[in-house]
Order: structure tokens, then C-alpha cells, then sequence
């Protein structure tokens, strides 16, 4: 009488990417951008943790049309990144997500998943990995889009010494110093900097970077990468002067400089 | 008498991913790491500019069992890299690319693939990317496995703001100098920093990281990623000290260090 049934084996965690057509009116197909074993894995998940169940929900719909999901869509169990991770982020440790993943120490396999991309990259979800390796969780990494990585390789920038710096100051006096600093790191140590802007500050930030560039400094701008409007451009700041190219105020951008 | 034949469209430069199996003896189907769109896209291409044109062709033959090539293998027109670029790279515009894209200029659509991964991140392609852009060609980034990318959202440090900075030092006091003055810059400002190494220096680096950082480090190692093999620890430094992992010295590794 001295049984007790032995643990469940863990669950496994799923980073999930998800297209980068957020609030898009026509969206292209998911396999477009999502290999077949993402789309087959998301399919056979029944819990998630997300950044926004309603999103999620929406994905998942899609995924149904391509893979049938194993569950339906009104039994999946779905955890809600909590408020202050939506305010603050989560990406240094200061949120401890292990209660967010415990169906997994009943055995069942989680997905993590953002509105658009990578979760965990330039997105919350760090906090959520991190208590998956704190809980002895296997952490697998599914391919599909990332806006950031599709801009440095389209840019014609050093993609063998760059960095992602998140968001500039808004305030213009602190914005034009950091974007001086990140030309001087880029110009004296060869390392692209690449940083996004909330949309409808993308011309402010346009104008912000050609008045404090040098005139020889390299700037690429991408917008809607992976779907029918996208836009490259990748020129001299003194060339962008001469011919500018007005930013959408409703399209993510994701901008680059470099030498 | 006067007249002259319109210049042809020009063609447009795709960026196509290639897989992480490069050299593994039992790959993994292409679908289960590249989209539908990727593949039918190098399907439809005739024109390469490549890292190794065998391997290109290897990859071709994979490509084609799923979707039928629209110019037979033997009829593909493949361009490598130079030696100087194999052997120096072409992340700073050092290298002038435009040759290589001549054909874009008939109207022939290139595509730009490295052995393993997205071309141009970590890898040769800049120089071509930046000649597009020169020549004013369109250029599309597909969508495939980028190593640096799943290795970052797998490790639980920062997604927010992290850097990949290629290869450390070989000499043991300058490598053991650069990984503190990373550890210190992951510190102080919160970016995560990403680096790699060649395989068979592996357990090198291993040993350098836990003799030189504060056993209050996270140091996360993503090895095989996207393969049956993939291996991801994400720890302190006082736990990787305590319970060793060695690392294969045939596997290409990212190391992530951060708070």
C-alpha cells in the first residue's frame, strides 16, 4: 500500500512563430511563411500560453484549415501573458511564469506563442523560457518568420557583428543622442544596429535619423516583410535625403544602419 | 531606323534559407524547416549566386523531390563566391558583387544561398545583397531556419535587445579578455550576447566561458537546432560548473551569455 504512481513525463515547450500579418486585411496563406512541421506541430496543441487569446484563437483557425487541430478550438487552454509583462516586458527575469506552465508537469505540451513572430524575440515570452529550463522543461524552437532577421539579411549590412537595441527614446533631444551613439558604435566597430518604432512614429523617426546621420552612413528600412507590400530600401542617408521615401504610419519598419 | 529594344525587366534577387543539416548524415525532410513559398520559389529560379555550388546542388536535388524544378540541374546557372570572400568575408562592402548579378539585368531572377541558413547572417552574401541594391534590383527575403534566431528565443535571456558578435579571439588570454568585457556589456546594459566558434573548439570555449565569467551568469548553448539531435541548456554559470555538459566537437554551437 505503499504505491504511488510515478510523475508524468514533463511536458514539452513549443515556441510557436506566427505571421507576420498582424491586423492585415488580406493576409497571405500560413504556408507562406510557416514550414509544414510548425503548422503540424501547432496543430496537436491543446494548451498555450500567449500574448493574446483572441489572436491565438484566430491563428489557430487558420492552422485547422491546412492540419485539423487534435482539439477543438473551445477546449484548448489558453494562459494569458499577465498585464504587467504586456507593460513592462518580461525580457530580464522580472516575472516568474512557472505557474503559467504547470499543465506541463502534468504532461502536457505547451505552446508559446505572440502576435506576430518569434515569442521572445523583440516580443514577451522570454520570462516563460526561462521558467521552462528553471522547471527542467525540453525547449524546442519552431521555424518561421522573423521580421528582424529578414531586414539585416535584406539590408546589405554586416550580418557577422550586429545588434537589436528595441525601441529609441521618444523624447527628440534624448532620440537624436542615441541614434548619434548607435552611428558611432556602428561606424567604429563595423556592428549594424537595428531598431523598430510603434508605426505611426515611423516618419518622425525617418526625419529624426536623416537630420542626425552623417551623410555617408548606410540606412535600410523594411516594412511588411513576407507579404505582397513589402518594401526594402537600403541606401546612403545623403541618397535618402536627395530622394526621400515616405514611410506608412500603420506598417511595422524595421530600420538598420551601418557603415 | 531609330529604334531601340526596351531594357528587359530586371530580374529580382531572393534570399533563399537553406537548411541546418549541412553535413548530417540523416537530414530531416526540407518541409519540416523551409515553407511551401521558399521552396516553390527555388524551384522556379535558374540562376545562383552560392557559397559551394555542390552543395547548392544537393540542395536542388532535396528541393526537387517535392517540387519539380522549372530548369533542370545541369541547365542552372550557378555563380560562387570568390576565394577572397570565402576566406576574408564581405560584411563591410569590401567586395564589389555586381558581376555576379549580371544576369539580373537580362531579366533573370538570382537566388542567394549559403550552406546552411539564411545567407548574409552569419554567412557570405552581404556583398551580394548590397550589389542588388546598387543595381537597383528588388530584393525578397524567404522565409527558413536562422540558428542565431532559435537559439536566442530558446535561451530565456533578452530578445529585447541582444547582439551576435561572430567569433571570439583564438589566443586564450584575448579570448578570455573579450568574453569578460561581453559579460560585462551584458551586465551593465541588458544585451544579450550571442557568439559562435568553430565545432571542434567547442569544449575550448566551454572551458574558457566557466573559467572567466561570474558564476551569477546565464550562459545558455543551443547546439543541432531544428535536427533529432537538438540539444538547448540554459544556466548559471555555478550550475554549468557543477553539472558539466560537454559539447560535441562535430555540432555548431551559439553560445548565448546574459543576466
Amino acid at each position: 500500500m505503499n504505491q504511488t504512481s510515478p510523475a508524468p513525463a514533463r511536458g514539452t515547450l513549443y515556441l510557436v512563430p506566427a505571421t507576420l500579418d498582424f491586423g492585415v486585411a488580406n493576409p497571405s496563406p500560413l504556408q507562406h511563411v510557416l514550414p509544414a512541421q510548425t503548422l503540424q506541430v501547432a496543430a496537436q496543441l491543446s494548451h498555450w500560453v500567449c500574448e493574446n487569446a483572441k489572436s491565438t484563437r484566430a491563428f489557430l483557425k487558420r492552422v485547422h484549415e491546412l492540419y485539423p487541430l487534435a482539439v477543438a478550438l473551445q477546449q484548448q487552454q489558453m494562459a494569458e501573458l499577465p498585464h504587467e509583462v504586456h507593460k513592462k516586458g518580461d525580457h530580464s527575469g522580472e516575472f516568474d511564469a512557472r505557474g503559467l506552465l504547470s499543465a506541463a508537469l502534468q504532461g502536457h505540451d505547451i505552446g508559446l506563442i505572440s502576435e506576430a513572430g518569434m515569442p521572445a524575440v523583440a516580443d514577451p515570452g522570454t520570462s516563460v523560457v526561462r521558467a521552462a529550463h528553471a522547471l527542467g522543461l525540453k525547449v524546442v524552437p519552431l521555424v518561421g518568420p522573423v521580421s528582424l532577421l529578414l531586414a539585416l539579411a535584406a539590408s546589405g549590412l554586416s550580418g557577422q557583428n550586429f545588434a537589436f537595441v528595441g525601441y529609441l527614446p521618444q523624447d527628440a533631444a534624448a532620440r537624436g543622442q542615441r541614434i548619434r551613439e548607435l552611428e558611432t558604435l556602428a561606424l567604429q566597430t563595423g556592428q549594424t544596429q537595428l531598431f523598430i518604432e510603434t508605426p505611426y512614429r515611423n516618419a518622425a523617426m525617418l526625419d529624426a535619423l536623416l537630420h542626425a546621420l552623417k551623410p555617408s552612413t548606410r540606412l535600410a528600412i523594411s516594412s511588411g516583410l513576407t507579404l505582397s507590400n513589402a518594401q526594402i530600401r537600403s541606401d546612403l542617408v545623403s541618397a535618402w535625403k536627395q530622394r526621400p521615401s515616405p514611410l506608412d504610419k500603420h506598417t511595422p519598419v524595421v530600420f538598420c544602419i551601418g557603415a
